[in-house]
């Protein structure tokens, strides 16, 4: 009986009203900084009230343009998006290739060794049968064979003639500046901010980048879209934001390799039905497209942002 | 001495308690109705007690089936998977071609530009050498030749004969429909909506779009596959939940390229050591597996949900 | 005017002062339990205060050394970096080829299927023309024709001869262990966390797993970056932390297919014109490499953390 009294019981502080201006006044100030905290920071400032979902999102990118080399032993030769994109399909990472090395009629045969330390041979003796060095090119034959007339290095099993890589052609590359064939619009970032196309040496001028540079030895470049919206507002005010950064650590001094290449091969069969392969030292610039932000909404579906929209590159290597 | 007094004092409120059987009820129901809010909505329902952390996965895909197409020229032709799934290797985002336009025997020479506004021209005067457009198909000579009996074009230095892409060819494409041969099971929303096992129609239908439109322009099609798991429970009961959804913009008003395509080439070596090659222009549906979700739980441990269970597509191009 | 008296009252509780040892030092022994919840805990150990942000990164990888096999058939083969990584871009998830089953000279033609219980027939009754089994390997033609003296099967338009892939090579594949040639450092769990050059065996044996098992079958391997920086320290402290982790679902029972291959074809046209081509069934490692981690900092600008020190991989398959 006394148990049920004591649910029914309403139990508050007891308080004093102190009437005077100054403490009222101060007590009242404290109050509305309180207030102004709660509706102007956290509400309307921060947003805390609305559910923020990481952007699910899809790219799409097309790339644009044709190229004219004409280098000693490869003669006159055009470039368009099937030779110098790789891959083809069009996803968030793509590689446009503007400078190469290129090894053609490779055959899977024996030849000596690219002289360093530890290839350079006196007789076979200094040569072992079946070894193969990280950093060679293939597995030694056990023999001493002539490289130079002056130079003897170990024979190696591998495709054949070796890669010389050391001479990496200092090119002139000029990115387009025509712009007069562009459909709809073009990327600027006070002009055309939301436009998703984009031209090659914008996009590393705004990355503050050497363009020359860059396309000599190769890079990664970053295609950041920003989609931090506010989904309070109707969704046509909801734009992508594009910035450019360079995302590959340039500096040779912290870095096992400075620049972006990579090796691919091109496979033929000569009428002998023998195998053969170019084999071409790539390099160019990679472009990163990577979607952030917060689509912030006051529900918890996952948000699906479609950045579908297809970039367009253009031209890569123009003609002399 | 009366510092020390204060440090062991005690301050607390007067309490009043008011014995009145309404107003006692009343205030045990808001205190009620708050406890009912922190159990009930935030612990049960929004789990807050509980560290949420982003899904960290990995995907593996694998597409099987056969295709066949008889088209004027390529003769007839079966298609496996090594021809029309690209790139092979089984990431998470992979294409089907469904739909192509075929140039064969491509060489490096010159060859008249395919007709529009810039290139039609008179005489040589109209055309300058070394001049790129980026619409166009490679570099100009400077000579203004027959493209046909009354249409005359500046001449190009490029891959020729050039590409003519303005007739898409309109297939009939029949996603298999056969499912005698399935291995354990197959995807279906109601019967089996955790099998990882997809039919092509199945997954298009599912996004609600017509199959045969989308195989033909291409499209991207995305695999949403969401795994937020409720690590409360046993792990057995974190199961994915599959849904689809067309990532591109179909609508061509506001897009720069609806559809979804992309070109890429088959190399080959004459028997004079010339290179030619087999450009393809590759319409199909891109499909992005995404991996999102929130698997709570109640460690900070970064959780490692393997999505390795193969992915298996069903038949592709259909025989007439 | 009462109300304008109301807005400057001061409201507070009455309080009573308990001056009693015992209680007021367990009231004061609460009061700093609190405190070191809140600054030990909430401040120091969860730095509640950052505001953290996911980690927007990029990754660049590189594969070194030579392989050689000696299978029959195909001879002597040294394999360098252009023919066993797949794909050749060096991004953040790339396959190692260890192991294959290889097709040559596959053509567009009609040869019988290889039997199984629905292709094995008696009389062309039990073929059907253009039928096309999911997981057969072409289009039937109607025909039953000898597969071998004792056996017939449905004749299928295909790439004849069809690839038999029941008998995988157990070959016996070596991981370089030698190490002398390394550029600057390589991963050590103990004595060189930092390194981003790691060994295919160091990697395999961290994820627990046994390299020779995992080379023959294939799997798919994540290499785990977390850069879970404090930003309250200078940047230099912040290093990423690398751990491995076996991906795929080796289990047979729960899985469609074991292990990791795909299928490839490198094409090639004979002195005739036609296409021929050699498929390739490959097994190897894919190795995804995964950044996550909470970069926390003061600010929301969102970070952009580069991963760009190219990871080295060492030498696949070493000689016999």
């Amino acid at each position: 009986m006394a148990c049920l009294r004591c649910w029914v019981e309403y139990e508050t502080a007891k308080t004093i009203v102190i009437r005077n201006k100054v403490v009222g006044s101060v007590f009242r100030l404290i109050q509305f900084l309180i207030i102004l905290y709660v509706i102007g920071y956290v509400c309307v400032v921060q947003k805390s009230y609305q559910v923020n979902d990481s952007v699910i999102s899809t790219v799409t990118t097309k790339v644009k343009g044709t190229g004219f080399t004409n280098i000693s032993g490869l003669g006159a030769h055009v470039w368009d998006v099937a030779d110098y994109n790789i891959p083809p399909e069009g996803e968030s990472s793509f590689f446009v290739l503007t400078n190469m090395i290129i090894t053609p009629n490779q055959m899977q045969s024996s030849c000596p060794e690219l002289p360093n330390q530890s290839t350079i041979c006196m007789s076979d003796c200094d040569c072992t049968e079946g070894s193969s060095d990280v950093r060679g090119n293939g597995i030694q034959t056990g023999l001493c064979v002539n490289y130079s007339e002056t130079v003897k290095t170990c024979e190696v099993l591998s495709w054949c003639p070796l890669e010389i890589d050391t001479d990496l052609p200092e090119r002139n590359i000029l990115p387009d500046v025509n712009s007069s064939y562009l459909k709809q619009c073009e990327f600027n970032r006070i002009t055309d901010p939301h436009c998703p196309i984009f031209r090659l040496k914008d996009m590393v001028a705004e990355a503050e980048e050497d363009f020359q540079t860059m396309a000599t030895r190769g890079g990664v470049l970053g295609i950041l879209i920003d989609w931090s919206c506010d989904l309070d507002f109707p969704e046509h005010y909801c734009g992508p934001k594009y910035s450019f950064r360079r995302m590959d650590n340039k500096n040779p001094e912290n870095n096992v390799a400075p620049g972006y290449n990579f090796r691919f091969a091109k496979y033929y069969k000569t009428t002998d039905d023998v195998e053969t392969r170019t084999l071409i030292k790539a390099y160019g610039i990679r472009f990163d497209v990577i979607v952030f932000g917060t689509a912030g909404k006051f529900n918890i579906v996952p948000t699906i942002v479609n950045v579908g929209a297809a970039l367009t590159f253009l031209s890569l290597v123009s003609p002399k």
